[in-house]
């Protein structure tokens, strides 16, 4: 039997990590293509992976997880007072303010609350990574729903509008606050950008696999492109199908700008690397977060009825509320979880983050073994604190 | 066998809409006495009737697709910077601002988020008629919920609230505006109080037929009269029983007075050339709402469960938020349904208006019907553009 | 067979509730310990008890049916003018205002929308009848949402927060002021702070009784204590266990002092004729709350998923919806459950106040019994005014 290897390390105490993991790639014959990767107390406790042509240094596409980026720079601007949360979008950028969007906030746009989430028909590959244009396109618009009103998932626009503020504000964008204020300093294998001569590094994501009855299924189900749902997830004529959704990293020209909605490429070293830097003191580097810029951002912010993906989904200031979604996580728990199947997860109380990454995309874009394997993590980690204590 | 007869007709494209409206007459035996009416691009493109004493011209009870011509006046003189959407209600009539009211706006009447929504013990069929009446009985009430927390359909009285604004801004009531700048210059059969030489045109809404053990199972379900719920559907000793719901418009006075909550009478042509003239020309007409007007009336305002209605039928401004009930329609669709089976509905990115009625009431005040129609036409318009395109 | 008896009495017409009420007390072989008893216009006309050492003038421990007292005192203030609802908190108490605090109302606490609801790793029950104490590390700490944006129960905490601003704003704390302006007035046995000399009335609160596999199946849904429901529910390792939290009013420490949250002492009588006090006419007194008071406490506030507690149980201004949650009960009504068992309700359009206790807990905090009497009584004072009018 052709058997794939687990390959990496794991610290002593959480060996039952390795353990899910093992378990993991075994009942799905290694077909993922999986990189875990554990920060604690600022020391890497998990580093694992298995699959074809993947390695530790394998980059991948991240998805959404890119928001988890994106809402780390907006919290480090916030954090030096260059940003103040509560002011309408339009006072930076007055051409937003147009078809009833004046009162809109930076905080309604990162929480998901704004009602601007795309446009009928949907925006093409080649749009979606000139985030200029997309940012133009989405301030003509009027809000699908009164802003603050409900919120629903603007999953390939949020970051276009984030960048537009940023840029205004800074003369910077977020791919260069990112790559200058974190990517660099601590080395982090996780790009919004990726530069030619690291490409070779890259390995596409693959399509998910699926029994036809499960495929005719999903279709079945597929939001009419034209509503909230459609608009929502850039679906249309000129927008997206799940093939293209998954495959979006695999074209180079997102690879090499890195939109900052879902344009990011890198390993869970990198992201799980991410997570622990803003927490906590990584490689001799205090952390990235004050205490109060970490509680404003984990800060559960919208719940209940999601207008574009329809379930509860909480999010958080940007990230999403890891704490809800996973209640064996601590309150103040966040991160972002990408659609082919990546997750970043910081849960500051316990110390503890979390990096995964997938090569073949996860089918209907779940990945239930994310929640698996953080709850092996937090399990170790508090196993560990019980035997110190 | 005694078939019932589909008469009318359909233009080139949209026959299917046809055969579905045929399927339904013929699974019902015709009892229904069914009008259906479709504009597409400003154009009469299905115009069907089937069912005992059921013409073209017929006019039966539309109940609360009344809700859809009041809150199309309520956009012109928002259009017309008449009516301030956000300005609390007690400036424009102070007497409304006793018991905590003060802050309710037009804004939170017309979604339904006042907590305004009628009296224990309910009004009487006399009382709902006068909605100067009402207007002061609800003017002494405080809210049941918190205004703005929390939505819950005013079903009966929604009209009254609105009216007094109108009246007080303008000196003319609803049912005068409709009638000058909606009904007469298009020639709409949907009348908000029936001139007596047109009544001989009513055809009374039926009781609808069920069985003992549907009954049953019905009443058991039939709200507390005291309760949010109860007092919503204008329950109790004074207030209606299902019966009376569904029976409203037969009362000649109902009819005669219009009022703006749920008495309108009309046809479907009436319906759909109103949502037609509302979104795009007909006859050489342009549109009702500029696209502003339109985009701001259509923006889904309030969602998650209604306090009276259990259900989370959403709510645009005034009007429902026909995106969301019928997730084939694009965004910014609206309209209103009514209890004893009518409905309109606007599709504006497809250019698509649609009416409906039926003469026998739909039994629990459903009509599914209602969906599967509007699904053949929005298909059979889709499939028209891509042939063109 | 031994049978448990019966005791006390009902006024003609209430015949039906000792009858559900005997029925429980034999479907349960009468361990539960229970009173109840209904004032209606004014009059006792349900006084009953049964179960081992309970008498009519037992007493027990409420739980929170004390936020009802609670409650009812911030009503009285609200009344006199001395505490506006919509002030922020930290105007009243500065040190409130620390990490992001600063707009949090008296509104938002009462109504379970502050996000403040309990720190990780819990009080102690040695803490918790420390209410300053408990006050004090609230100040300091960041709410878990976004306040006003979700509601969940702060169910051990929320009447410390109430307490600092009653005793800064009156220089007397929550359990002096009930004292004087409503228990010692009525004589009503039910005490925020039991005196040394009727300590002898108290019965402990005995532990659920419950099957191996249904407290395996309850341990097993048991919250994660860093979560925010566990937050909430004031778990970890210096917090509570369900064992604790049904045994809270046994230490004599919590009955001396009464903590505004859930530190209650009481019988169903004290507990009827509070709310019968509240509504109307009680012992020639007229009623503690005016009109406009009752419908500010009783208008619904928080609806919709609950933070904490999962489930939708919706809030009024610091009392539970009871009309959203028994139906059965006018929209108005009214009151607070308590988690071993007793309850209090007040049903203002109808006269109705009823109290209950439990000296055994309900297993998972769940006494389904409550309802059964609840709806009995508004059946039977139904029945009664149909009789009269």
């Amino acid at each position: 039997m052709n058997t794939t290897r687990i390959e990496g390390t794991v610290a002593t105490g959480f060996e039952t990590v390795r353990d899910e993991f093992t378990a993991f790639v075994e009942e799905t014959g290694g077909q993922t293509g999986s990189q875990l990767a554990v920060y604690h107390r600022g020391h890497l406790v998990v580093d694992l992976w298995a699959g074809e042509e993947i390695g530790p240094d394998t980059l991948t596409g991240l998805h959404s997880v890119t928001k988890g980026a994106t809402s780390l720079v907006m919290a480090l601007l916030h954090q030096d007072d260059a940003i103040e949360l509560d002011r309408p979008v339009a006072e930076i950028w007055p051409e937003f303010g147009r078809a009833r969007k004046a009162g809109i906030t930076i905080r309604d746009v990162m929480t998901h609350r704004s009602g601007v989430i795309g446009i009928p028909g949907g925006f093409t590959v080649e749009e979606l990574v000139d985030e200029r244009l997309v940012a133009d396109r989405l301030a003509a618009e009027a809000p699908l729903w009164r802003p603050g009103a409900a919120h629903g998932y603007a999953g390939f626009t949020v970051g276009a509008l984030l960048n537009e503020v940023v840029r205004r504000i800074t003369g910077q964008t977020v791919q260069e606050l990112y790559a200058e204020r974190i990517r660099e300093p601590y080395g982090l294998d996780l790009f919004l950008g990726l530069p030619e001569p690291l490409d070779h590094r890259y390995r596409e994501i693959l399509p998910w696999i699926a029994a036809p009855e499960q495929e005719a299924a999903f279709a079945a189900y597929a939001p009419n492109a034209d509503g909230i749902s459609g608009i929502g997830y850039n679906l249309g004529a000129r927008g997206f199908t799940p093939q293209t959704v998954m495959t979006f990293p695999n074209a180079r020209i997102v690879r090499e700008r890195g939109p900052a909605s879902a344009g990011a490429v890198g390993s869970a070293r990198g992201i799980a690397k991410l997570y622990a830097a803003a927490i906590g003191e990584v490689d001799d580097r205090g952390p990235l977060l004050k205490s109060g810029t970490l509680a404003e951002f984990a800060t559960v912010h919208s719940t209940g009825p999601n207008l574009v993906t329809g379930d509860g989904a909480p999010f958080a200031l940007g990230f999403e509320a890891k704490g809800l979604i996973h209640p064996f996580l601590s309150a103040r728990s966040f991160g972002h979880t990408g659609s082919a199947g990546a997750d970043g997860i910081a849960d500051p109380l316990h110390g503890i983050a979390i990096g995964y990454t997938r090569r073949r995309a996860a089918f209907a874009f779940d990945a239930p073994e994310r929640g698996r394997f953080a709850a092996a993590v937090v399990r170790a980690a508090a196993d560990l604190e019980t035997q110190e204590s």
